[in-house]
């Protein structure tokens, strides 16, 4: 690998890539040529190429891509190739819909605890999974061996979920709360914000609807 | 405005932005220094320059940014100084987790109406709104005056889906679901795939392992 600072967007774009090859996959391509595999992304062939470059040589010159390799590779650099055991900690609606969600465990995310704190949640249910006490976060991550805690509370208990996890020995946490959260340097933090794909809807809509 | 062309990292910073100044206004906090807001946004004051200087000048050399004339003029930079309706394809649990989320009216989009193909669905009230045949979509987009739309349906329905916004003159389409989508040119996509912070943390997490 080259660097350790592969771009955000260059990993966001791998994803895509990944989602594209595999619908390729499902239809029984074995082979896609950069041209096709770039229309699908919506990016330029050249834009694969240098995303691809940060972890090695890809694709046969005169030919393309071969499916299924280029899966396997982006999925080792990415280092998605074992699966990672995640808790979750707030079952509310965002909760439990991502409790439900079928990607997560084919993509190798498996949502293995979910917790909180509210007395009348506890013990619930929810696809299949007990709902536990978020106190108990420290022992179940060494029970279960969970790497990466997904907060889903609301905004002013996320700092709480964040404190529970890092206490537990987590490794990386994403935070779907709209809150900022303050985590030591060694724990590894995404927020997750779908407006700003809202946000840029809304820009490109206005900007073009200015151009009429 | 300079150009149509502003990066889209740069439109996600602009989330971010927006709310840790909201974060400051319900603290009491008018003024804030560029170095103090780059601190709380994880970004360096050159970046948050940079980005602001796509849609004017802001700040006040020496003092910093007064903050809500700074989310006033972002959120009217990004067309958000206005509310934006919406239309939620697929009442499924990610679905009913939007319809749910107090965030959207806040940040300005309103689900107006919630459509469905599922004849067991149809009819059912969620969050106050009755859920409605997918095929009436052409008559609501006109009668609800719908601009986005919000598409969480399983993925094999998400075209047809984004087919019955297209011709009910939806503007802009936020695809949920996890398949790629084909509309003409003048529809605004964007695709929300949560899954790529997932994979940002677990190359993180593994590539700090590997140095250990």
């Amino acid at each position: 690998m080259k660097s350790e600072h592969i771009p955000k967007a260059t990993i966001a774009r791998l994803a895509t890539y990944i989602q594209v090859l595999s619908e390729f996959k499902r239809e029984g391509t074995d082979v896609v040529s950069s041209e096709r595999l770039a229309e699908a992304c919506s990016v330029n062939s050249s834009q694969i190429r240098k995303d691809l470059a940060y972890f090695g040589e890809f694709g046969v010159r005169g030919v393309g891509y071969y499916v299924q390799d280029l899966i396997t590779s982006i999925k080792r650099s990415l280092g998605i190739d074992r699966a990672w055991n995640c808790a979750l900690v707030g079952v509310g609606n965002l909760g439990r819909a991502l409790l439900r969600h079928r990607e997560f465990s084919r993509k190798g995310f498996i949502i293995r605890g979910a917790f909180d704190c509210d007395p009348y949640k506890i013990g619930e249910v929810v696809e299949g999974m007990e709902i536990v006490c978020s106190r108990q976060l420290p022992a179940k991550v060494k029970e279960l061996g969970l790497d990466i805690g997904v907060i889903t509370t609301p905004p002013e208990r996320a700092q709480r979920a964040a404190n529970y996890l890092i206490g537990a020995g987590i490794k990386g946490i994403i935070n779907f709360a709209p809150a900022r959260i303050a985590v030591p340097k060694h724990i590894h933090l995404e927020y997750v914000d779908f407006f700003h794909y809202f946000y840029a809807a809304a820009f490109h809509i206005r900007f073009d609807e200015s151009r009429d």
